[in-house]
């Protein structure tokens, strides 16, 4: 065991999963709550690393997939873990041995913490983005050639679904349109995997990584967003105000647009982040300075809090920040899935140190 | 059992189910190709009565679902009742003994057939409906208490996905969900059930029946349409033809209103059908002729072979009828199923005689 998910690591994890969700990934208070209260009731988690697992341990990736706009009004009941985790072991005839998040990015890092508690199952140090995407397909274990299927999905009434798509890409619009027609928000299972094929299959150690971001922030002595931005190696694209947001909640994605005016020795600047779920690209005056799959994150200014998508508005004064993704979607197969294109963008990926260089 | 289901058969059932199909229910010209191409290639497939099969024998329903406009556009490839079938016994562990049609109406009345041939299985003289609703629940399984779940549904594609819904309700929402994501249609099979339930939960020799009206067409030694009213014991609502046509293919469905004009002795008269895949009501200055769950079928004036909603068009020459449900749909929880209420409408059913009667 690597250690206890105690309430001062979840409060730090969350912190951490809000910045690696680039504004995705679902609200972390809420689900922050959720874990501290599963964690008072059942006991706090184990963290574990994907090699203490015997080689054939069945690993459920969770999370929950809809509009974040959506799941911060439309609550959990609590036993959808149990129920994923049930139908799971049905239809594979194995038992669950631990729990991942699909995404550490946002409240799906925290999610698979609460339900561990719950079920006395330990969470894997590792996640399918290392950060968050919008779309079921967007995983490590979709680049490894590891089958979506069977996936389940469940909602609050006690609703199951099980997929066996015969792509991702059939996995996302299926999932997708149940998702939306349980009101915006269900919680789902794709990518089981055993502990062997996650060793090459996942982002591993992000669940550590998050709780380091989430102690940086916490215990930073001076601004919280200077040891953030130390702490991850992060690039700086803007110190401003929240001038305009443009959100809508469509086919189970939130989308839009928020302009961020510079203040300070920014003054005069205008940065636009056009956002699917995640914040997807930071254009200055149609520059592009940053993009997918690099994170591009909005920090409150005083706190380095990282401000959702769904939660940012007008007046906020923030830092806007970018950092480099995981090495694997810098990859060909990995920007055909994730890049700027992969989103209907109409330009190549230049990685954000890069894009930074040029600018300085 | 009680018959082969040959070509001949074959060709009056698939006459037969349109006239029950209510308009409603896909079209049967497809799908009596494919019966006679399965049958030809596998020979015919047996008609059984619910009481040859024994008490715990597994009978699927099965069907198509969807907006018929487009499944006469996107065809199945052949394999999808097999891979219902298969998945089913996976579920329940059970071997399927039978295929009946979930509604005897439209295309989906003759469905089983094909699948049955392929599949070496008898049909079950029997169906949910008596005719075809458009939606899910909408059977005398449902009346009866029998849950939906597991519901599975495919596409041409090799998609499946397995459906546990809470509720009727939420098993036609999820499906029809899923439906619309396939491209407008798609296969499915819920409320399975064993012989003993179906011997009281479905509209029993309802594949004979539909045999017997293809057969009062074909054989009529006058006028076919005089010869169908004679043998269903149907009304005739008017002749004339048809002068308007408003029809959209949405959310899974195709709604819309037909207006036929009235000629020779209903000459000046104007009556208006409402649908959602089946004809629902019957208006003439707005006064219901008839409606829900009664059948409204609209027929070829020379040929008495009844048009579905997708085919209908400017001028063809037609005899509207309307005809008696299955008494389970004039009990008040039928009614409150597939009633005018059931729809949106804001009036009370009467049966077709006693609207009749008052006309007369």
């Amino acid at each position: 065991m690597k250690r206890l998910l105690d309430p001062d690591a979840l409060r730090a994890l969350a912190r951490g999963c809000a910045v690696l969700g680039a504004g995705g990934g679902g609200d972390t208070y809420l689900t922050l709550l959720q874990a501290l209260q599963a964690t008072e009731d059942f006991g706090p988690a184990r963290l574990v690393d994907v090699d203490e697992l015997p080689e054939e341990a069945l690993i459920m990736p969770c999370g929950g997939i809809g509009a974040p706009t959506v799941s911060i009004e439309k609550i959990e009941n609590g036993d959808e873990g149990e129920r994923l985790r049930d139908q799971l072991q049905h239809l594979t005839g194995r038992q669950v041995a631990a729990l991942m998040a699909g995404e550490i990015g946002g409240g799906n890092g925290v999610l698979p913490v609460t339900w561990a508690a719950r079920m006395g199952l330990p969470v894997v140090d590792a996640d399918g983005m290392g950060r968050a995407f919008p779309e079921i397909p967007q995983v490590t274990m979709q680049l490894a050639g590891i089958s979506p299927s069977p996936a389940v999905m469940t909602d609050e009434r006690g609703n199951l679904v099980v997929f066996q798509a015969i792509s991702g890409h059939w996995m996302e619009r299926l999932e997708r349109a149940a998702a939306v027609e349980f009101g915006g928000a269900a919680q789902s299972t794709e990518f089981s995997l055993t502990a062997a094929q996650a060793r090459g299959a996942t982002v591993r150690n992000s669940v550590s990584l998050a709780i380091r971001i989430g102690e940086a922030i916490m215990n930073a002595q001076g601004s919280p967003v200077s040891a953030l931005i130390a702490e991850i190696g992060a690039f700086r694209l803007v110190t401003g105000k929240v001038s305009d947001v443009e959100r809508h909640t469509t086919s189970g994605f939130v989308r839009g647009s928020v302009v961020i005016e510079g203040l300070g020795e920014d003054a005069g600047r205008l940065i636009r982040l056009e956002l699917q779920n995640e914040n997807l690209v930071a254009l200055e005056r149609g520059r592009v300075l940053a993009s997918v799959p690099d994170l591009i994150s909005v920090l409150d200014t005083e706190t380095a809090d990282a401000i959702a998508t769904e939660r940012i508005r007008y007046g906020q004064r923030v830092v806007v920040i970018a950092f480099g993704c995981d090495p694997v979607w810098r990859t060909e197969d990995g920007l055909a899935l994730t890049g700027p294109r992969a989103f209907g963008y109409d330009f190549d990926y230049l990685p954000v140190e890069e894009l930074a260089g040029a600018r300085s």
